[in-house]
């Protein structure tokens, strides 16, 4: 038996990866899958398609770490140049893989089409490495082991690189194989509505404890634009024992918190009032002003959403909040198209008009433009009306720009249906 | 005169780096500004708070390249250990830089706060530092000329490091000062329509050549969902020729993809239908089933598009296309809601109800459920209605997932106005 992998690291190949339009995502997906295992990644670089800087950073990090797996620079052509770094580096020659030449072979055969010579380099692996197949993809991913230490080639495309990694992790994968008996758990909580600081205060004071217990619960707090995420990690070798232990855990979190917490499953805000709806047979329309769509954009990026998505009305202009929804002009007029009596007329409008059980109108100055002194931008009013419930509505003031405001508009939509609706 | 500072690498500091959900993204902003003064960006890397290996990356970094930029770990707590690190890098000894302690102090006191004890860590410094003041945080910039090269520290969050960086970057900064009078000046041309393997057949006869030239000028090309873009960038000391030499050769290119070209100017597909809606004084309105108001979000994130948006219809569930729209019910029965005579029903209702200019009506499968034999997942039908033309309907049919499905139809309706709008 030997040692198990416990450390490992990530090297994204590929010039086009240093530039100023593209990150190299592929580490997220390595991270949560090695995680899973109990493989700790410990860094991750990214080099340009430079055969000296590549071999370099490799050796360098092999020399530090159990496990390091190198993304992109697999193609066929000369700027691909993963395979001949790794075997400068290991001091291994490159020799042809017949079978992967078949493979790729076939793979061209099957669309009609001649393997052109250029892809033969694909099929030139160091000595001694294991070939993956690529489902998705003419490049094979590789791996080799190195003493107790073990390299995986895998190619950039992420829906080639997803399934190889998925069967390297497996079981009887060349890393699964070789994982400890100690997988890492994780279960999050989601919160809307309030600050950082806020749940840090709330939940501080509890998960501080957890730290020194014989397995110690890790919690990381993650704000994004109107959430706060909590997500509680333990290494255990028992899945049930560490299972239970996360979840009453989060349930203690989720009660200091109180209505705020949103989500204990990982569900998104538009899905979980998606499912509050589904479950109550209730529909739901929207009115949109300065929002311009994103509501309904994130209700219906839910799959199955027709089942209690209408539809809706956006009402950008003045003219359409009158035509579509039948605001008074007198209204919008006496108050402006940033008011409470709009944002209540948009909504009885758009029941009027879809008979939806749950209508949200939201108008308001998403900015850079249009702001006043009484109105600054980021004012935004949001109507809602339920059957059996008093029309609510309120102004808000968001902090940030366009983007910052119309994302937050909608979150604040959905959280006040949401709450309304556990009434 | 120092010799000029080409090469960088940048390293950003943090454990919550290396989980599932974060990325890096200052290096984009650093890639950028550094490729202005004609530096290079070789490398990156992601290091957890832990201080020999950051210590050993950093040394790594620094023996190949001229200029290391480290973002992060300033903080005042204990898991800030980047000055630390460098330290025991360069063999340097930490020292209080007074000035540092002081202006920190003010920063509280400013708040009407005592300035914590812990924050003294952060006027900690490697003898010899230079300070960067920070105008939106507490955590103190520092650079340390090590030899002909540079190291430059400076803290994570954005809104800090960004002013720091750019005032690094200006004539007189640390970086500045040290960057070769050739800079690096790039074009961009987008395009959508075609396939990237499409336009590299066109564009790589043109740009093959280009890579002899006495000033090479390299082509880089970028498929998005929905688009593919072509950046040119050349490294030169003269300015005007850089600039007249890349817009020459951009041109050409774009005579060789012809209207598939969309923007030589960085505007995406939105802004530029946008425009053309401007300065021919025309508004445009959506009629929006499967895209759930992702058409409408995307023309209305453009900050004055209410000049010219005046909003539509999500009509989800056919009886909001029979109510909103006046779609005929038998039609929907006869044909489907899936149909080219509803897409051209809901154009012709949106027209009606809102008297826009330009009427874009999308109905499509996007999946996961819902598809049949006849109309798989990722079909969509596409009516455009714009005065002085007759009615265009069109069926696509779209690879990918739910969300590249809805993506592509939007791109591809904004896409057919736009041409339209050009004959």
């Amino acid at each position: 038996m030997t040692t198990p992998l416990r450390t490992a690291e990530v090297i994204a190949v590929g010039s086009e990866l240093l530039g100023w339009t593209r990150l190299d995502t592929n580490s997220l997906f390595i991270a949560e899958q090695l995680s899973r295992l109990g493989i700790e990644l410990k860094g991750k670089a990214v080099v340009g398609d430079d055969r000296a800087r590549l071999t370099n950073v490799f050796r360098q990090s092999l020399a530090r770490t159990d496990l390091v797996v190198l993304t992109g620079g697999l193609g066929p052509t000369d700027d691909d140049l993963t395979r001949e770094a790794v075997a400068d580096a290991l001091g291994l020659e490159l020799v042809e893989d017949e079978s992967i030449t078949v493979s790729i072979r076939h793979r061209f055969e099957r669309r009609g089409m001649r393997m052109p010579e250029v892809n033969r380099r694909q099929a030139m692996v160091p000595r001694g490495a294991e070939s993956l197949s690529n489902a998705n993809g003419s490049a094979p991913g590789l791996s080799i082991g190195v003493n107790a230490k073990l390299v995986v080639l895998l190619p950039g495309p992420p829906r080639e690189l997803q399934p190889m990694l998925l069967a390297l992790c497996a079981r009887d994968g060349a890393i699964g194989r070789r994982a400890g008996s100690e997988r890492l758990y994780t279960v999050s909580l989601f919160t809307t509505g309030v600050s950082e600081s806020h749940v840090e205060e709330l939940v501080q004071p509890i998960y501080a404890t957890w730290r020194d217990l014989p397995t110690p619960i890790e919690t990381t707090i993650l704000a994004t634009p109107g959430q706060v995420e909590l997500h509680l990690t333990l290494r255990s070798a028992d899945k049930d024992a560490a299972v239970r232990t996360l979840e009453r855990s989060r349930d203690e979190l989720a009660t200091a918190i109180g209505d705020a917490a949103f989500s204990a499953d990982g569900r998104q805000l538009p899905r979980v009032v998606g499912d509050m709806l589904r479950e109550r047979n209730l529909t739901v329309a929207a009115a949109e002003s300065c929002t311009g769509g994103l509501l309904m954009q994130r209700l219906t990026d839910v799959a199955g959403s027709s089942a209690y998505v209408k539809g809706g009305v956006v009402a950008y202009s003045n003219e359409l909040k009158a035509r579509l929804l039948g605001v008074d002009e007198a209204l919008l007029t006496a108050h402006g198209s940033v008011s409470e009596p709009v944002a209540a007329a948009m909504a009885e409008g758009l029941r009027r008009q879809t008979e939806a059980d749950v209508c949200v109108a939201i108008t308001g100055v998403a900015g850079p433009g249009g702001g006043t002194e009484a109105k600054p931008v980021g004012t935004v009013v949001i109507a809602i009306l339920i059957d059996g419930h008093p029309l609510a509505v309120r102004t808000h003031l968001f902090p940030g720009g366009r983007e910052m405001i119309r994302l937050q508009a909608t979150q604040v939509a959905l959280d006040r249906v949401r709450r309304m609706l556990m009434q």
